[in-house]
């Protein structure tokens, strides 16, 4: 039955505080931020930490799933002064699969009357960006990257290789406006989805993360994909994909979108195909015409359009490994060739960027012909489309709609960078939104870990989102646990991507942490790692007790053989002797010896 | 209860079978490789992987934990007329933590007396290359590193950037043999571990890895600790370190060698503090010399020496934020410190070579001074240390021994190609032997994925071991479970830095099994992974019927949404329209539109 309320996990995580900053062009605004206490003892401020998690982690509010979250940016949309309310699309029984009565989830229980853009105007980030316009997104986004940094201008210590990427010092509401008017970011902030909290994804910025959830004609329910997308970034999702393909799918998006803080992205290909019963063949611009207005007014922040899979590529595609992977791909060819025509997507492209416009969807232009295998990465069907999709973004601009660009798959460590390069080359420097990618076949069930180091490597080349892999990749649909375990994975990929970029600011998270595991403050080491209940199990699976949470050991080397104890003793011994000042000495080549004070003599006790 | 006989995991991978070649040169070698079958339909013969379980996964022998492995290189040792037998060492009560008795691990049953050198000569396997011999072990690891792939020589596809390595299309028993004079690789092969399967160490071979199993003071036994070994192997760890720090060190290593096929490494200066109660002032040479001797006499293939840690670099870790994080290297500073002298592993070097040669124990030249946070990577303290490194490889090449290189630790992305570079530009082409490195700090739980990104990428740069992180690196001992997650991770590091480095057949895996990916194999597809059943756990979650395992979908998409099946169509629309020979035409600008032939027109059914 899906007709109870689903139960989402709430609470703040472990010694954390969520924190709101208010904006100066927009005083207005509450940018949330997580706030990480640690010991007394450590005599150190809280630790900053970017916080996806919206209103589920606030102690201070109580979320009510079948109100939905409170619509913060309604009042900046309308302000704007060009949109207007209209009556919507009515539902039709197809949008749900024609699902039988008892079968159906429920409507959301509030039905709010969509807005739209007046007189045929662009109502997206990017066209307020070129007319000069720093909208109250934008200076969100703005406060949000900084997590509160300021203070640290000062003392800053660029460290890392960007590869042509131009990350400042301290993001200002006009930095990131001019980003966005360059294209090289984008705000996914569908005028339809007031609840969302905005966020930016670009190269100059810090690398995002996706998580894909949804049900699929075997499996899963509404409960489950709501808990899934609030579980999912509750550990640091940025945005979610409804990748929904059973039925329900209009009923089980409103629940998520209603509920969402982050951007919602779909594949509106799927349900256009559902409902044409399944038959590729059987598609219409039409009906995919008015799916896309259907969830643009429902508020979905970013559509994957494969608009890039032309009927001339599907040859290319013949003598590949395993064809071709993507599901949106594989129906738009299978479209294209019993039709003989060239795809609709293609050709009624202008058509999207004018549906897109009028609501602020933005655009992930979807690797259709990415490879499916270390066998067929970089090759010609994969790189035939990526132009195409830099050809595709170029007519998204002149139309003002946002865009990025989805990249690989499978490929191997030496060709990542290739993706990345040509990318930058032929897409005008349009985000790049990478599935991880995996840099070996052979290990299903591990495709987090396969996927999360060509992740880490094509963020720290320049991708801005990463969309995350589970353990269940190739295997089956993903259950709470793997998402979680591919939400982790992939924290770790962009912020390990962050640290090498040379991100001003991502290396706090880790000395915190570091200092603690050095000091042996045993809780903030796990407050401050990305999942403390883990963390914390795992220590406790070994050394259960209270008192050995301010041990000076753990039970890997027990306490004889604690180098950091012995790193304590060595620093202690050197505040005494002033060695520090020796060192210089040492390596100008002086003495060794060194004159000892005799009341250092002690024993350590086994 | 330590006293009763441990069981182990034995049996064959799914699939799979022991095969063993013979060699050449050596007719009466037995090279064991796994063969995985495939199912009949795909017509394809099996895959042949590398395989480091030992006889525990052949169906055909029975193996005896009481008794230990068969001494398979006992004959090739006596053969080469250079080693004498003698009474060996007397096991002191120190050697096992002054154990009482009933808290005493048993003696292991089977009592050997050891070999040694004869007349002070060098036994190595660095001795016999250098002199122009081919020994059997070389011979063993050219058949066991080209996996049969003779067959292949002449349709090799060469693809991957290797930063200089010379990996040849073919092992050659000369090729290893040259590789080894030039201390470019080791073969870790203490005349003492008999029972051991050669392997070889270096740039220009397959990446290998390593698990470090042990007890500490807190936990573990015996029993478990040669199950950790088995089970380590089983899922593919090439060498397996002791680390054991508690009590029982001597008997419990007994056991442990005596049921290994792979080669065993350890760090003495562990077990030599335990002989002087824990105390590291107390610690003297002749403790450690009296070490090395007890443990060369029981067949360690290599030994982790911390003699790069020396007294002028101790102050160079003051400012640290995580201080000494190497056991080995705090112990050593303390002691150094203490006595205000230069390390004793430093000025003995030469002896401790004296007792190498004489059984062929390898070294791993530890680094004790690794950074143990993103903070400290790359630091001063661990480049002094290195060029030491690089100074002692010298001085053990001098003597015919054989070495191989530590490395970190913590380092960022953008740092570690810097460790690569300068270990071989220092160090000579020693092969790199590296923990991780660990990408981030802020994943405690997850290190197995922090420094999975790093090894996979200082693999794919040149490092030649990669030494495993389980999850609970960094909070606790690890448990069957992890080190099964530690050493699939690994596995996959490795592997993904194969194919990058374009090992010549590393792709035979990833294609087999997305070939078996793209024609619903299922079986075959779980059978090829680098973990059978996980994958097919996995799988079963949701879709457990046998006949799913012949389903042309899954339950990430379901039938309708099926890529794969939807790619099949195009695939037999292709052969029937002559696509492939069309794809030509359409690349240069052809006529999109295609003949159509009527009988093409079919439907799907959802």
């Amino acid at each position: 039955m899906n007709a109870h309320s689903p139960t989402v996990t709430v609470g703040e995580l472990p010694a954390s505080k969520k924190v709101h900053k208010p904006g100066q062009l927009h005083p207005e605004l509450r940018v949330p931020m997580r706030e990480i206490s640690v010991h007394p003892s450590a005599g150190e401020p809280p630790v900053t930490v970017y916080d996806s998690s919206g209103p589920y982690t606030d102690a201070t509010v109580k979320t009510d799933i079948e109100r939905g979250l409170p619509r913060l940016r309604e009042a900046w949309i309308e302000a704007r002064g060009d949109v207007g309310r209209y009556e919507g699309r009515t539902i039709k029984p197809e949008d749900n699969g024609f699902v039988s009565a008892d079968r159906l989830t429920p409507e959301f229980p509030v039905r709010n009357r969509p807005l739209r853009a007046a007189g045929g105007r662009a109502v997206t980030q990017l066209a307020y960006a070129r007319a000069g316009i720093i909208t109250p997104e934008m200076e969100f986004v703005a406060i949000r990257e900084n997590l509160g940094r300021e203070q640290l201008r000062s003392k800053l210590q660029r460290d890392g290789e960007s590869f042509g990427a131009a990350i400042p010092d301290f993001v200002t509401p006009e930095f990131v406006r001019d980003e966005v008017a360059r294209g090289r970011a984008i705000i996914p902030s569908n005028i339809n989805h007031p609840e969302s909290e905005p966020m930016i994804i670009g190269r100059n910025f810090l690398v995002k993360i996706n998580a894909n959830i949804g049900n699929s004609a075997v499996t899963s329910s509404m409960a489950e994909e709501v808990e899934k997308m609030v579980w999912a970034i509750r550990w640091g999702a940025d945005t979610v994909m409804d990748l929904s393909t059973g039925r329900n799918i209009h009923n089980i998006r409103e629940w998520i979108v209603r509920n969402s803080p982050v951007p919602i992205g779909t594949v509106p290909i799927y349900q256009a195909l559902e409902k044409v019963g399944g038959v590729a063949e059987e598609l219409t611009w039409e009906v995919f015409r008015d799916t896309l207005i259907e969830q643009a007014e429902q508020g979905v922040d970013y559509f994957t359009i494969h608009a890039g899979v032309r009927l001339p590529y599907i040859p290319l595609t013949v003598d590949r490994v395993t064809g071709i992977v993507s599901r949106g791909g594989s129906i738009m060819a299978k479209w294209c060739l019993h039709h003989h025509k060239e795809s609709f997507l293609y050709e009624h492209f202008e058509d999207i960027c004018d549906i897109a416009r009028s609501y602020d969807v933005a655009f992930s232009l979807g690797d259709g012909l990415r490879p499916g295998s270390i066998a067929d990465a970089n090759d010609a069907a994969q790189f035939a489309e990526l132009e195409t999709l830099g050809e595709l973004t170029k007519i998204a601009w002149a139309k003002d709609c946002q865009v990025m660009i989805e990249g690989p798959g499978h490929v191997p460590m030496h060709k990542i960078k290739q993706n990345m390069d040509k990318q930058l080359a032929v897409c005008g420097e349009a985000p790049f939104y990478t599935l991880g990618p995996l840099t070996t076949d052979i290990a299903p069930g591990y495709d987090h870990i396969t996927s999360g180091i060509g992740a880490a490597m094509i963020g720290w080349f320049g991708t801005a989102m990463l969309c995350y892999v589970t353990p269940k990749e190739h295997l089956g649909l993903p259950d709470r646990d793997d998402v979680k375990t591919g939400v982790i994975t992939y924290k770790i990929a962009a912020h390990a991507a962050d640290l090498a970029k040379g991100h001003p600011a991502a290396k706090i998270r880790d000395d915190a942490l570091s200092r603690a595991r050095f000091e042996f403050r045993w809780e903030d080491q796990f407050n401050l790692s990305l999942d403390p209940e883990t963390a914390r199990a795992f220590h406790d699976e070994t050394l259960p007790k209270e008192a050995h949470k301010v041990a000076h050991f753990c039970s890997m080397c027990g306490p004889k053989f604690c180098s950091m104890r012995i790193s304590h003793d060595i620093r202690a011994e050197a505040q005494k002797e002033g060695l520090a000042a020796m060192a210089a000495k040492y390596r100008d080549g002086g003495d060794l010896y060194m004159p000892v004070d005799s009341t250092s003599e002690r024993t350590d006790t086994p």
